[in-house]
């Protein structure tokens, strides 16, 4: 089994072509510098428009980052999808590839499903894929899912799976969920990762284990760099700059756009900034004012703000 | 072009083998059924469980149940995915085999998204299908969907793509909702159905086509009965006995588990119990009740009410 994956963790953005297929060289050269930023890879999460595309269309994504020699060791892909057999089939493609771990949602079509469906839809899946390498990070993110991960369904679940079920992503934006979560259920052997660097300092301290957030697919290093060193003195410093870039991004533009848009600019690459309906792309007008921002934040390709 | 399909229409129910696969003879069998008592087939809706489905498990279902013999111009299966690429995939699949039209959710992992960015996705649907004979049920619910079809979006889709934006299901459950959108875009050549069966006689007396509904699983002869007679001096009568049964139902069980029994029930045949997680079964005391609130109701099978 490899090493558990902890630290910054990046939903990596999909780029895709005109006729909006994925674009394999671009997503795979994106990947390979998000590893020399010292991130993991969630690939297949929100950010990355993964529900957007069919199955068929995400595995060879995966077998390219694998062919060109990315560790599978530093990977977590989304495999959660509404369909158990697509959730199994895809989780089942991540373990053959010797993936660290897998990022799953629950599923998501049906509203106010009980805990009981829960926990029978994870074990139906753990048992369809029965494969003692299996690590499983639930992934809570009830703004875009609405469907959500309860401490009542995890205690069930880490009952019944110790060490398959061996962490979760907390995107609720909410920090006295995480918290609640956090002393509830860390530990080395549950790593919760927080679903944004906002949290990450507060996370730590907690005893979290990192971050899956959007905004690494710009400003990784950064945020390894506050990974690194949240117990030392520039800590809470970091973290404020962190979250200014942030909040540039996030709170005035569709996230996911923007940061394609903000990959196009710096990669001198406009066709990244492509999304498959229903997102749209930035305006020009957005684009540039975006870029604006961030420069009057002084903030700098590969992702590095500038020491005052 | 196959003639419109108007009046009552079942989201068929998807039965499912002890080890979760989808029953194709049953599933034949009971649409076979429901073409019998005057229903049309809207497979693979919510009620139908289709998006707890594979792509690759849903065409093999829509393939049986024509090489049966069924009239596809009494079918529109429901298509729409999180996914451009597979709701592609599954709309050219029942255009091919002659559907008379297919129903159509939204895009609907992410929330709040523009009108904008739905009107562009289901553009490249219309675009990437290319084919005249594609009448598309735009699928309003959003109780569960959460993204829903505006009126706005509905304006600009027919005045681009008139003719093969042929109608829409309202599922909000709420009245209002409906007669905004009749009073807007009701007319020979835009098809409204409510939802269910309960606002059946307000629809048609706004101009609406019928309705598809979730209980005409089970009592599809006596909802076409209304849809028949609604000008006719039973017809209020007529509505309230459907009322009767629709909640004896859906108010006080989860509805597609709930229906499930009672199929089981009426055809004594347990198997038909069965649901994909996340959703849960009734408990045997649960279907105990029900068909004992059914039977009080003097409701039996095929779904006819006794006169009193």
């Amino acid at each position: 089994m490899t090493e558990r994956l902890r630290g910054v963790v990046t939903p990596v953005l999909t780029p895709f072509t005109e006729d909006l297929r994925p674009d394999v060289p671009r997503f795979v050269a994106h990947c390979q510098w998000l590893l020399s930023q010292d991130s993991g890879l969630a690939m297949f999460g929100t950010t990355s428009e993964a529900n957007s595309m069919a199955v068929e269309e995400r595995m060879p994504l995966l077998d390219a980052v694998i062919a060109a020699g990315c560790d599978p060791a530093r990977m977590m892909p989304g495999t959660g999808c509404c369909s158990l057999t697509d959730t199994v089939r895809l989780t089942k493609h991540a373990v053959q590839h010797g993936c660290s771990g897998v990022l799953m949602l629950p599923p998501f079509y049906y509203k106010g499903v009980s805990e009981e469906g829960l926990y029978r839809y994870f074990s139906e899946v753990v048992q369809r894929v029965g494969d003692a390498g299996l690590r499983i990070y639930l992934y809570h993110i009830p703004p875009v899912a609405v469907v959500g991960i309860t401490t009542g369904l995890l205690e069930r679940l880490l009952k019944t799976y110790p060490g398959t079920i061996a962490g979760m992503k907390d995107s609720s934006g909410d920090w006295s969920n995480t918290l609640t979560f956090l002393d509830a259920f860390a530990s080395s052997e549950f790593d919760l990762f927080s679903g944004s660097e906002t949290f990450l300092f507060a996370t730590m301290r907690h005893g979290g284990a990192g971050c899956i957030s959007a905004t690494a697919n710009i400003n990784a290093a950064a945020i390894h760099r506050l990974w690194v060193e949240w117990e030392g003195p520039t800590a809470e410093a970091q973290q404020i700059r962190l979250n200014f870039v942030r909040d540039t991004i996030g709170k005035d533009y569709p996230m996911i756009p923007a940061l394609k848009s903000v990959v196009g600019a710096f990669r001198a690459d406009p066709a990244w900034a492509t999304v498959r309906p229903p997102l749209v792309a930035l305006t020009a007008e957005q684009a540039i004012a975006l870029m604006a921002e961030l420069d009057y934040l002084g903030f700098t390709w590969p992702g590095l703000i500038r020491d005052e």
